[in-house]
């Protein structure tokens, strides 16, 4: 009997049959090249059930697969299971990324012409330029008469007639952040902008990515689980703004108000459906002249709107400058973030103290219930706006999956031994966490003690960076990954992201992970630092903290920077095997538990705080 | 009174003014850009007296600079002193690059089109496209009607009529290796750069740098101090291979002997000169359809040549593939390497003996005496062909300049204190050395001592490194340099380059330092480790060996590589301050030293080797 995936993928298939397709992307991803797509647009999950944050899928008459990345492999062997689909590694070496796969695959000498379509709205403009390159660099030529050309057909929504009950684009309220708490107004942000469109020429662009709005604007919604975004474009030109939104039906008063504030600043409410009607009005109206895009989180759909109309020589593309405006914080929201942190410290601390009470006591847990009882913590904390991310709880060979998905039924039970794994996060009006810490639950194998060291010790070695202004993130890793390095141990994640201000808790434009980019690491820049180990069916470890990049010493050998470690939530001793940690290491844990007892063990209830004055004892 | 830079610049206006050029720049390079000219091209050293081996001139009507990195600050300050010449930093931030500064000065409003002289032939294609991009970008047109345009004028030999006395292009004997020596004769090299042609459906390359011409011949010249090279072009075409070489008139043995062995290997030996006119009638011929070329070390003059002749889409522009293949040492070639350090080990050894029993005895020793002596003890070695670079001797304050020129007249006398750096090398029949050691020559400043020990622990921090395949010289640069950042201490040179098999001491393509090169630490690469620390006034410390990168184990985690030191040389542990140390960098140096003494100490004389096993004592 076909499983629901199996149905689902013959559905698509007979769809490309009536079409002429021959092959056919699912994007994992929305119109605005979203991390975290809406529920409307987890077409990847309905097609296959595959639930990782990343991931693509390509159907061929012969072939179903699933592109996705190291974090993945195991979550994703587990859910592809009987749906016929095949994993493809993504981020290991030899990798076959989707282009070159269908370059070689989509292709068969008896056919002239092969067409491939792909959702336009869910599909960057880079996407399909890697595409359409690696086509002809495989010999292919784009829609020509000759044999083993190509057609890219771009199919808007096009799991539309399959999916049954297929969710709408959200409208959740709208709400915004007033300059207390952000530290900048919207028109001094868009004044900025403006400046740098004019330095490039242009006197308009047209802003896509959502956690860019939101932070050009100061207004956050609720559309994205976890994200406190609004599903929109934003048009800024000379003396015009245009936020095209889903404005609904029945308003909430919330977002009544919001859009009175936004108008009286003078800012126009558009439909998000009329972006691209709006955009050529503009232009054939002369308000437009020469309009910036990004085209690493413009959609395919609205770039060939753009540039198949006759305004296409007044399109200009580059990196957009809000992303790295936004990655550094001004006072207002390292302040926000400092304070957050805290607040949230004691709710890790209070939930930490509780799991160890009940495991005491006896008292059965399951990953799922100490889930549910952090995030009731960080519910109690005045400003809290929801979880940042879904909770990792992962007990033993659960957390060997970096991004284990506890399951709400039949989840693990907690035992009183080995290490349990919690990375969660939080959502605050005044800012945005992101913590793991791993703690053990009773006693440890050896092999658990040396990954949880080896771990803190990289953890450290970040954590104490110094470094000259105009260093990249890819040029600290190896300080993170060297102790495991030595005993030829790794990870296969990025060691740190950006973190917004009660935005995206993934930001760029800076991280810290093996790549070639040249984002400097600047000060107000707030990224994680979680170095990690993962063992199959045995055990996972990673320490993460926040950290902010804070201006040192200037003197003769440079202009240096460092890192202040802004989460505050003590690091377990009891796993650690001192020998292995350098005196440095030892003293810097020390002093960090320290600090951590001092500021958090005074708010803390006394039976809690007692406990945590145990915990952060020096070693 | 005008002293003799500030005429020669004087002539060269002379000359602008009668051609009409409003600018000239004058590279520091020669027709193959080469890191170190022949004198014949030492152009930026005839006009200004700056002998650094990296720097360029631009001169204006009002206007002379000198671009040059960070090595030469101090070196360049000295010699520009008195010749109006003013330094153009770079490698700083903020640097403005000759293209941008000529971009904002060669223009002034009063002139439609400004004329900017290069000459062509020892410009590379890249040099010249960078400078018409800086122009364009601001807003210049070439070679119009229009006002503010450019020309940019290709002038070859540009200073012939005023350089008297101009040195000729040099030849010199050339030698054959065997493939006992070189691991693999010239036909499989050949072969295999056929292969790579074909791969990227070319038929012919033009090999222009004039290390991987050497190294896909076996041969090897004199033509450039310290170099063991021949000036000279390589077409490889299917079915024949050109060489294009100065003959002479009076052709020595050792020539007219390798000339026979290539052209019994089916080679031609055409005239150096001939190279233009040769490739001209190969592609009239039809005998070369694509030629590939590489733009980093083509000159413009000759690019021009065959871009503007009819055959102008038949020349492909690539990475050469023979520069990655090179660093790659085989077996005999590492076998080789190893060999000839063990040998200048043991006269390194020798060499620090002699200083320490000349100091201890009060025999007056200069900087000059110190360097002279070290060649003599390399010169005893059997197949040494002279040094492989000019030995750097520099006491106290010398070695504050990484790139210090030890004076032959007037040379600074060491004496029994503080710290001396010294940093050489030799080129062997089987391979080629690079090695700095500091030597405490008596008491040190605790200054010196803290100094000695960072750069030691950074030096230490690469050696023991351990990383995935596939990782990058610039994602392991910060271990070097981490425990001086520490201290807010730094340097301003890279940690590591690549050095050649009887080659040049520099070569690519990998190289360890703040840049985002992708290129990976292959097996079979020899790179140098060599951090430092300077203070102007005051000292130098630089601690470098040679690293083989060598396979190690291969896990669920990964496939493993390490360094192996190769250089064999003790590290004076005197002035290191030993709490300073890790217990693992403490482990390591004592056992590097120990190795030192085991390999070292039978082959040395009894007193010098009863010496070094004192200065290899465990600490």
């Amino acid at each position: 009997m076909e499983n629901l995936y199996q149905g689902r993928i013959s559905a698509i298939r007979q769809l490309m049959s009536r079409k002429g397709w021959d092959a056919v992307i699912i994007s994992g991803s929305d119109p605005h090249s979203s991390e975290y797509p809406a529920l409307r647009w987890k077409q990847v999950e309905w097609a296959t059930g595959f639930t990782g944050e990343a991931g693509d899928v390509v159907i061929t008459a012969d072939h179903a697969g699933l592109w996705t990345d190291t974090r993945y492999f195991i979550q994703a062997n587990e859910q592809l299971a009987g749906t016929g689909v095949e994993l493809h590694k993504t981020r290991v070496p030899g990798q076959i990324l989707i282009p070159e796969w269908l370059a070689e695959h989509a292709f068969s000498d008896s056919k002239d012409m092969v067409a491939v379509a792909i959702d336009g709205l869910c599909q960057g403009v880079s996407a399909v330029a890697d595409l359409k390159n690696a086509f002809i660099s495989a010999g292919r030529e784009e829609s020509s008469s000759e044999s083993s050309s190509f057609r890219i057909i771009s199919a808007p929504d096009m799991l539309e007639e399959l999916w049954e009950d297929r969710p709408i684009i959200p409208q959740t309220p709208i709400i915004t952040l007033g300059s207390d708490i952000v530290g900048e107004g919207r028109q001094s942000k868009l004044a900025w902008l403006r400046a740098e469109m004019a330095a490039r020429g242009c006197d308009a662009m047209l802003v896509t990515a959502l956690d860019e709005i939101a932070w050009l604007l100061n207004v956050r919604g609720s559309d994205i689980e976890y994200n406190p975004l609004v599903i929109s474009y934003l048009l800024v030109s000379c003396d015009s703004v245009c936020w095209f939104v889903k404005k609904g039906n029945a308003m909430d008063t919330e977002t009544r108000d919001s859009f009175s504030e936004l108008r009286a600043d003078g800012i126009d409410i558009q439909s998000y459906e009329d972006v691209s009607f709006n955009l050529q009005s503009q232009f054939e109206d002369g308000l437009v002249e020469r309009l910036f895009v990004d085209p690493s989180t413009l959609n395919y759909d609205l770039y060939n709107i753009l540039k198949n109309s006759q305004f296409s020589a007044s399109v200009v593309e580059g990196e957009s400058p809000v992303s790295l405006r936004k990655s550094i914080k001004n006072a207002a929201e390292i302040e926000g973030m400092i304070e957050v942190h805290e607040a949230d410290g004691l709710a890790m601390e209070k939930f930490l103290y509780w799991l160890e009470s009940c495991l005491a006591d006896g008292i059965a847990i399951s990953e799922w219930d100490a889930a549910v009882k952090l995030s009731g913590f960080r519910a109690e904390i005045p400003g809290y706006r929801g979880d940042s991310f879904e909770t990792i709880s992962a007990y033993g060979a659960s957390a060997a999956l970096p991004h284990y998905v506890t399951p709400r039924i039949g989840a693990p039970m907690l035992e009183a031994r080995g290490l349990y794994l919690c990375d969660s996060g939080g959502q605050y009006m005044n800012g945005t966490t992101d913590i793991t810490r791993t703690v053990p639950l009773g006693p440890c194998t050896m092999l658990e003690k040396e990954d949880y060291t080896l771990v803190l010790k990289g953890h450290i070695g970040l954590a104490m960076a110094v470094f000259p202004r105009g260093t990249a993130g890819c040029q600290l890793d190896a300080l993170a990954r060297i102790p495991l390095w030595h005993m030829r141990r790794n990870y296969g994640h990025g060691t740190g992201h950006g973190v917004g201000f009660f935005l995206g808790v993934h930001e760029g434009p800076q991280d810290i992970r093996q790549n070639f980019k040249r984002v400097a690491i600047a000060p107000g820049m707030i990224t994680s630092n979680e170095p990690g180990i993962y063992r199959e069916g045995m055990h996972g470890v990673r320490h993460e903290s926040l950290v902010l990049c804070v201006e040192d010493e200037c003197n003769e050998f440079g202009d240096w920077l460092r890192f202040e470690t802004i989460t505050l939530c003590h690091i377990d001793t009891s796993a650690i095997i001192v020998n292995l940690l350098t005196e440095a290491e030892r003293q810097w844990l020390n002093a960090y538990n320290a600090r951590v007892y001092e500021q958090l063990g005074p708010k803390l209830p006394r039976e809690t705080a007692e406990w945590l004055e145990e915990k952060c004892k020096p070693i």
